[in-house]
C-alpha cells in the first residue's frame, strides 16, 4: 500500500499567516506564547489552511531559559537578546533546573487544548544545548559564534558544565511537552553548523545525545534539525534522533549517503524558493521528490523556517503538489497529539 | 629543497590593528579608501607586524559599483548599504562600464605606491558577480538572501544581465589591478554558500569563471574564496582559479578530495579561534599544518576574515608558528608587486 510523503514547514505557525497578524499583539513573541488559548489558536491556524500532516506547538527555542529567570526577551525583527550574557561561572546560577508543571505551565496548557482539537501529530520541540548557548553567551543573533566557540576553547569545563545545565532544561522542557499530549518532538540545533565537525562531535553532540535518549525513553519519534550542516549529518544521525534535517544544499541522495540510510531525513526545500512564482516553486518540489524517489524515510519540510514575506497560497499549493506527488512505501509512525498514556 | 608554507590572513589590514584606529577617520570605510597615502600604509601596517608572505590591497569589493555611482556606502558595524536596492531591468542603467583609469584611480595609486614599497606579492581583488548582486539587491548585509535568490528564479534574464554587468566591473577592477602592479588577484564569493551547487553551478558559475578566465590572461595566479562553501568546492575549482579558498568546516583533505586535487587550497583556521589563548589556537594550526603534510599547494589562512576583537599578538604567533613548523615542497609562484610590464 502506498501513502502520501508527510509534509509541514518548519515556522509554519505564526509571522506568514494574515489570520496570525490579526490576533496576535504588539510586543514580544514570549508574550503572546504565555496566552495558552492564543498560542493554541495559531498552532492551528496552518493546519486548516494548509492541511499539513503535523502542528509544531507555537512557542520558542528560549522558552526554558527564560522561565527559569535567565532574562531573555525576543526583539521583533532581530531575535533572542540577553541583558546580561552568559560570561563565567557564576552564570550558572542563572540556569537552575526546570519545574515545567509551574514554570512552564504555559505551554503545557496549550499542549493539552491542541491534544483536544487536533487529528494531526503535534510536534513538541526544545533548543539543543548548543544553539540555545549560543544566545546567552553572544547575548544576540550572531554571524560568526565568536565569544561561543572562545569560551568553548578556553573553558571546556565550564563549556560542559553550561551545555549540562542546558541539556536538562531541554530534557525537561520536552518530555513535559510530550507528557501532555505532543506526539513527537523536534530538537532545534540551528546554528550548529558554524562548528568543523571535530569540534561538534567533542563539545555538542554528547550532550544533544543525551537529549534524544532522555525523550526517546517515553517512545515518541524524534528529529533533530539544523541548517548548513550538511558536513554534520553523519554526526546529527549518531545523536540517535530518529529523522535529520537536510537543508537545500545537498540533495536527498547526497544527505542519506553520509547518513548511511540510518535514519530518516525532513526538509530539503530553501525557503527563499518560496518566495518565487510557482512555476519555479513547482520545478524545485518535483526535483526533490524525484530525487527521494519512494524511499518511505522522508518527511517533506523546508531546510530552515518559512520566511515572513511568504506567500501563504504557494506554500498551500506546496503541499497540494506533495500529497498528489510524493508516494512512499508506508506511513510515518508518529500518533496524534493526545495525553502520554 | 623545502620552503615554509606562505601565510597571510583575509582582513589583516585594518579593523584589529591598534595602528590602524590611530590612523583612520570617522566615517565610511570607502572615505579611507579613497585617500592613497593612507589606504597604502593601512595595507603594509599587517606586512610590518606580522611579516606575513603577502599584503592584500586595503579597499572594499563594493568599490566598483560604488564608483560608477550606484549607490553604496559601507556602514561601521553593518556592512554595504544601498539606499536604492537593485529591483528591475532598468537599475541595469545604474551599472555602467568601469573606466578604472578614472573611476578608481584612488585604488591604482594606491597600489603604484605600494609597489615601490613591497618585496613580498601583493594581492588585489575584486567582489564576485554573486556577492555583490546579494548586496545591491537586498540593499543590506542578508541571512537568507530571499530577494536575491527571488530575482534569480523569477526572471534568469534579468539575473544573468545583472551578473554580465557586476562580471564586466570585476573584470575591469581586477585588470587594472594587475596592470598597476598587484601580483596576485582574490575573487571573493563570500556568500555563495547560501545557494545549492545546481542553481551555483547554472546561475553563478558561468561568470565567475568568466572573470578567472579574464583576469588569468595576464598571467597572474587567481584565488577565489567563499565561506560555507564546502558542497561547491569541486564547483570553484572550475572556474579555472589556481586556489580555492576552504574554511573550517571541513579538513584540508577532504577539500583535497573534493577539488580533485586540481588546485591549491587556502585556509582553514577559525578566525573564531584566534580569539582564544594561545595554547587552543597553537593546537588547531597544529592540526591543520600536520593534515596538510607536506603538500605544496597549500596557503595558509583563515576561513574567513580576522575578526574585529583578535589580539594581534595571537596572529604573529600564528605566523611565527606556520614559518617555522609548515614545511613545503616548492615555493609559491606569486611575484612580488610591481607594474605590469
Amino acid at each position: 500500500m502506498h501513502a502520501h510523503v508527510p509534509v509541514w514547514f518548519q515556522r509554519q505557525a505564526g509571522r506568514s499567516l494574515p489570520e496570525y497578524h490579526e490576533l496576535r499583539r504588539e510586543g514580544s513573541i514570549l508574550d503572546t506564547i504565555r496566552i495558552p488559548e492564543l498560542a493554541a489558536e495559531i498552532t492551528l491556524q496552518p493546519i486548516r489552511r494548509y492541511k499539513v500532516d503535523a502542528a509544531i506547538l507555537y512557542s520558542d527555542i528560549v522558552v526554558p531559559a527564560e522561565c527559569v529567570g535567565f532574562g531573555v526577551d525576543v526583539k521583533p525583527g532581530v531575535g533572542p537578546v540577553i541583558e546580561n550574557p552568559f560570561e563565567r561561572r557564576a552564570d550558572l546560577d542563572r540556569l537552575r533546573p526546570l519545574e515545567p508543571e509551574t514554570d512552564t505551565a504555559h505551554v503545557l496548557d496549550t499542549i493539552k487544548i491542541l491534544a483536544g482539537e487536533l487529528d494531526v501529530p503535534l510536534i513538541g520541540f526544545a533548543g539543543a544545548p548548543f544553539t540555545v548557548a549560543s544566545y546567552l553567551v553572544e547575548g544576540k543573533p550572531s554571524r560568526d559564534y565568536a565569544k561561543t566557540k572562545a569560551l568553548m576553547l578556553d573553558d571546556p569545563a565550564l563549556w560542559h558544565d553550561l551545555m549540562e545545565r542546558l541539556t536538562d532544561l531541554a530534557v525537561a522542557s520536552m518530555r513535559s511537552q510530550v507528557v501532555a499530549g505532543a506526539s513527537a518532538v523536534q530538537l532545534f540545533d540551528s546554528w550548529a553548523g558554524a562548528l568543523s565537525e571535530a569540534d561538534y562531535r567533542t563539545m555538542v553532540l554528547p550532550h544533544s545525545t543525551r537529549v534524544i535518549a532522555e525523550v526517546s525513553e517515553l517512545g515518541v519519534p524524534t528529529a533533530h534539525f539544523g541548517v548548513g550542516t550538511g558536513e554534520l549529518l553523519a554526526a546529527f544521525a549518531d545523536s540517535g534522533a530518529d529523522v535529520v534535517g537536510v537543508d537545500w544544499r545537498i540533495p536527498l541522495s547526497v544527505a542519506r549517503q553520509r547518513t548511511g540510510n540510518r535514519v530518516a531525513l525532513q526538509g530539503n526545500l530553501d525557503p527563499a524558493v518560496c518566495l518565487a512564482q510557482w512555476p519555479q516553486v513547482e520545478k524545485t518540489v518535483r526535483r526533490i521528490l524525484n530525487d527521494n524517489g519512494d524511499h518511505p524515510g522522508y518527511v517533506f519540510n523546508l531546510g530552515h523556517g518559512v520566511l515572513p514575506q511568504t506567500n501563504p497560497d504557494i506554500l498551500q499549493q506546496v503541499v497540494e503538489l506533495v500529497h498528489a506527488e510524493g508516494q512512499v512505501a508506508e506511513l510515518p509512525r508518529a500518533q496524534p497529539a493526545r495525553p502520554h498514556p
